[in-house]
């Protein structure tokens, strides 16, 4: 198993990407390819003190792509930014999945034109998973594709189910649409049409789920458009953020307090954990007909190894296979492209 | 002041809404007048010990719209119901204000019909308040209307901004487009075809939010459809649900972590309570011509006290005669209805 790592992307890059590169090549025993500034990725090494270990090569890239760049200018232009060359280097069989901390946009663009999609799959989609103190619940989409037709919906929960039973291990995933409440005419109309598609689907669809009830545990694969699920993961990440932040505070005053905060310090580290973006490592793209790893983009080196490990199983898993074997099914007759 | 309150509306109904209803007379010393079965409205009034209260008033109604009534036809055909007979008391001019923790859709379906928009309002809007440690931040809509144009979100926008002026005394508020990131061309159609128009109007518009920061106090006005709303609006409740169900785990499990619990029980109460709906009491339906008030449908005595006070304050507000006077200025050439 080779991983391509894109050493540049992300808020921590290089210095965390090549350290967590690093960690994941000694714990996990993975090949590594690590992409970048030559010069700047043989300092992090330097500095992990490696310079020269068996199975870690370094590929040069001169350019980086950054937050403020246009995802499509920016892949279409920087033709030699670590993630642009990555992604090549998948496409040519250079290595067997990518992992990358950089751009959401830019990843989904790059990936899409370079690497693309499986056929027939009309949009790819980011799939993470939610805590909710079980396997999680994989929300698929995210952030991909603000807007959505019915029938990627419904390519969406294909997905998400077979994601779910392959790298969740969830045996009969519960498959549920993301609306504004339970009932079956609820939503806009891109909700009420895709329930309908979903109904017919050889899945087991549970119907709507409401955002409140998400993460106690009564569904498996939440499925909705990319700009829905973009305010549903980041508001549970924001919440969770603020109501710890309110926590500490309140153990951190006062003597009393304090005592009990010695007390429950790590339960409530524990939970902190759990609610963290940087442990639930990466997200993959799927639909992309190779292996692609979006990581955290304040991803520090942890975070990296479990993206290296997700990665060496979803191209372990068949996921790309099976769903490029069962597309004719997951197609709507005379639905836009 | 004189404040219909809809007796049958709500899961703890018509219990809780008539005790509450007794401590708003009470405490807030408005009367009241009550709408729903007189027997049973009678019953809980003797439970209270005021059966002949004078202030309070029950005006007999037959019939409930429950949660399963499809919200249009039922507002169509229980004529007799507390919530459409309430509506039309207050339409008629026999009350101030209706406070309802019936069906949502039912009173906004209810209050458009019978109350009537104010003139130019393209769509009625829910407006509660989160939590943000501060005055609050309004969300605008929050479930009304799955689906909005961009001038719908203006209006939001405007009356978002007069009701956190009005009702949260915030001086200046800072008004910002809920979306999937923070430039200017993020989102879907509707929303970067909204960010022009807040860009030019006359109101502090500080750009895009993400959910992740919306707590934070960074912003006073959240706009968005009432979709994407109502997704933020319950996973905030879900997640603090969610967290502090984790918490209170936490703190019961074994000797040392539960004698940590008592020390900061207050505390951690008061952050709960902080994040309880049942605490922010009602929520306006702006745009309506008169005021009508939503109360959460879980609403035990305390949040109808609230509920009606907020509805006395909103009706002395003096905000529908501003957005009556300043219509022609929310208002886009060649919008579609």
């Amino acid at each position: 198993m080779k991983i391509i790592i894109d050493a540049m992307g992300g808020d921590n890059a290089p210095e965390e990407i090549v350290k967590g590169a690093v960690q994941a090549h000694r714990t996990l025993g993975y090949e590594i390819i690590l992409v970048g500034r030559e010069a700047d990725v043989r300092r992090c090494l330097t500095a992990e003190g490696t310079e020269s270990l068996p199975g870690i090569e370094i590929h040069n890239a001169g350019d980086v792509i950054d937050m403020n760049d246009d995802p499509t200018l920016a892949i279409r232009r920087k033709k030699d930014s670590s993630m642009v060359v990555a992604l090549n280097l998948l496409k040519d069989g250079g290595g067997d999945a990518v992992v990358s901390a950089g751009s959401t946009g830019a990843l989904l663009t790059g990936a899409t034109l370079i690497v693309r999609r499986i056929k027939g799959v009309r949009r790819a989609a980011l799939a993470p998973a939610l805590p909710n103190l079980g396997a999680g619940a994989l929300l698929i989409d995210c952030g991909a594709n603000a807007e959505c037709t019915p029938e990627q919906l419904l390519q969406f929960a294909y997905m998400g189910d077979l994601y779910a039973r392959r790298m969740l291990k969830i045996e009969r995933p519960r498959v549920a649409l993301l609306n504004n409440g339970t009932e079956e005419h609820k939503g806009a109309s891109l909700q009420q049409e895709a329930y309908q598609l979903l109904k017919q689907a050889d899945l087991q669809f549970v119907g709507n789920v409401e955002a409140s009830t998400v993460l106690f545990g009564d569904v498996d694969v939440i499925v909705t458009d990319g700009f829905s699920g973009n305010i549903l993961l980041k508001s549970i990440e924001g919440t969770a953020k603020f109501l710890l932040k309110n926590i500490k505070t309140v153990l951190t005053t006062g003597l009393k307090n304090k005592i009990a905060a010695l007390m429950v310090k790590n339960d409530i580290g524990a939970l902190k954990k759990m609610m963290d973006p940087n442990e639930i490592g990466g997200t993959a793209l799927l639909g992309i007909s190779k292996p692609v790893i979006k990581a955290h983009g304040s991803s520090e080196a942890s975070a990296i190894v479990n993206a290296v490990r997700q990665a060496a199983e979803f191209a372990e898993s068949g996921f790309i296979q099976t769903i490029t074997e069962n597309i004719d099914h997951m197609r709507v007759d005379g639905a836009e492209e």
